[in-house]
């Protein structure tokens, strides 16, 4: 299959792109460097130095005589955009060519004109380089289940079907984000949605929980090929930011009361998702949402989760709960479901403490890299 | 009261400029005529010839004794607008300037995507223009009852009440828009929420349906200080619409079956509108949501009026339905709530009779001007 991964020098990116292309796919990248770049500007950067897409494309052809292509653009810029979908003809766009960090997206006006103009104006050519020269090709979307935010009520796969006065209406179901980041991906599924059912196109919109991990299957094989691993307050997720300050001897900044409940998942099941949506595409006029997580914990659990496995490798870990920079609920009602990538037949992968213990040591080889300054937030949503 | 009016040019903005000037509030005006460059290009131009800005500040100024404050400039020029609202520390922003034309945002990419960076580019520089320099400021926002589309439960004010496996939870009403005019009112609404929530602005929101209308009370002392008044495809509202039809002697054409429902209101009652929202602004940390309509039609009703009207005008009015370039539901349920407004006393100016003849009157003046070329539809929802 034809795969354009949009963002393939990202996170999850970059892994997708391996993946995919060592089972054989046509793989082609996009990237503009944005990650890297904001990293770099707020000194945010990952923990282990990573190559550039040149030297990791050529690295990774070499090692599995494969052939990634790969293009060094902004997809903002429309033209450059559709030229190359015009080009490649892709059965299958990936979109992860958002800015990532909900802190990145509330330092200031600057920060926040960059994250909205970025994820919408990608999404926005996406759509319609899909429109004008590939109207079959399948978009699969990176979405997030910040999206919903934390209602009072279940949070349902997507859609929502309301009963009010004696009539039922479907709708999309009802968002409320609690980042700028996390808002301009409810914008991105309203413009999706809007396009999908007025012009046909082919959307999954992944809410996909946070995600940890360090390796994959393809970086297995060089640690030059593993993801860009961000713990610092702005780009890491919680789960990477408590195993590094676990082997660094810092206590686990829990932010508030720690009540928060989100749904988790491994990197490796990132690759698994992806690939069960692409290898089943949705219909024309079709927006199909999975909700992309495997298991839901409170932020105390995963902090209590990392202590026990620390103690395992004879690691002491202190967890400290510090005022929280962010405005959101510390205690409340969370449960949402996530049949639909179990139907596809999702294998997950749990965390469990081998898991965890696995991803301690590998970070322990690093552990002289591991600034402390990284670790403590330095956005506060409070303006 | 300090008024700024961005987009204080267009069909609404300067009619409302007038009336507030007129009641000796001290209004400025910003507005680049992104309308009347659009009309020019897509030959939509209104039906009478309106002076520019700077001669119907110049004529409203010296027969009123009053003195508009205006500018010419483009509010997604973030440098500009702050320095504005820093200099002249509004108490009220009233925004009004968007692309407002449902047919030009489905032209093709590149009108809509000047639809999307305008109208969320100016209401997102709005926004940190209050955050950064009037964070008391109320800002009152046009949006449209287009946001809601045509869902099959009773459309609320805004919130929407829902229970669900035995819990409830209030949500902002879940919304469906038509086009990607619409579409951007929606992501308009989900962006002012989440910065109303997170930083304590104050909001008001009016779900404004179409207006129709020739004059106000300032333009009855000058016919050269009327607003904007379009009839064509584009720019036109179905009412103005239906009324030039009329006298011209062209078909009153409908868009297929003609049950397509909507809440009209009377341009007189726009002003009434905003100037209670403004009368009466919500605290810190508020978003008040008010549908702005006055009274609810089917197109085929309206068509029949507009030809009752005519009949005693000795016009023969013919209605004639023709292919529906728009996606839309053409017959379904409607029932949308508005009783904000009428708490906040609101006295409505019904379509009667006599108003629908005064505006036939009105245009018959200008009967010569009418381009039929201009009427029928020239944009097709159907890529």
């Amino acid at each position: 299959m034809r795969i354009l991964i949009l963002g393939g020098d990202g996170y999850l990116g970059w892994p997708t792109a391996m993946a995919f292309a060592n089972e054989g796919h046509d793989v082609c990248v996009v990237d503009n460097y944005l990650r890297r770049n904001l990293a770099r500007e707020t000194n945010s950067e990952a923990l282990m130095s990573c190559p550039n897409l040149h030297e990791r494309v050529g690295l990774f052809n070499a090692t599995f005589g494969r052939k990634i292509d790969y293009h060094i653009f902004d997809c903002t810029d429309f033209a450059r955009l559709e030229s190359l979908v015009a080009a490649f003809a892709p059965e299958t766009i990936i979109h992860y060519a958002e800015q990532p960090s909900a802190p990145y997206s509330m330092i200031g006006f600057p920060e926040a004109q960059r994250t909205l103009n970025n994820n919408l104006g990608v999404t926005f050519n996406a759509i319609w380089a899909i429109i004008r020269h590939a109207p079959d090709c399948h978009l699969v979307k990176l979405g997030t289940m910040g999206e919903y935010g934390t209602p009072n009520i279940d949070i349902e796969e997507g859609w929502l079907d309301v009963s009010h006065n004696g009539r039922r209406h479907k709708f999309l179901y009802p968002r409320q984000a609690g980042s700028l980041y996390h808002t301009t991906k409810v914008l991105d599924t309203d413009l999706l949605w809007f396009y999908v059912r007025t012009y046909g196109l082919r959307v999954t919109d992944l809410m996909q929980g946070p995600v940890y991990g360090l390796d994959t299957n393809e970086s297995a094989a060089d640690k030059r090929l593993a993801p860009s691993f961000h713990y610092d307050d702005i780009f890491g997720t919680v789960v990477n930011r408590f195993l590094v300050q676990a082997v660094a001897g810092i206590p686990l900044t829990v932010y508030g009361r720690g009540g928060q409940t989100r749904g988790y998942l491994n990197l490796l099941d990132t690759l698994q998702c992806v690939e069960l949506a692409m290898k089943s595409p949705v219909e024309r006029g079709e927006l199909r949402i999975l909700n992309q997580f495997t298991e839901q914990f409170t932020v105390n659990e995963l902090a209590q989760r990392v202590r026990d496995a620390g103690k395992r490798l004879g690691i002491e870990v202190r967890i400290e709960s510090i005022e929280n920079p962010r405005k959101e609920l510390e205690e409340h009602y969370y449960n949402a479901r996530h049949s639909g990538l179990l139907e596809l037949r999702l294998k997950p992968h749990f965390m469990t403490e081998e898991v965890l213990e696995k991803m301690l040591s590998r970070i322990m080889e690093c552990r002289d890299a591991i600034d402390p300054k990284k670790v403590m937030p330095r956005v506060s949503w409070r303006s």
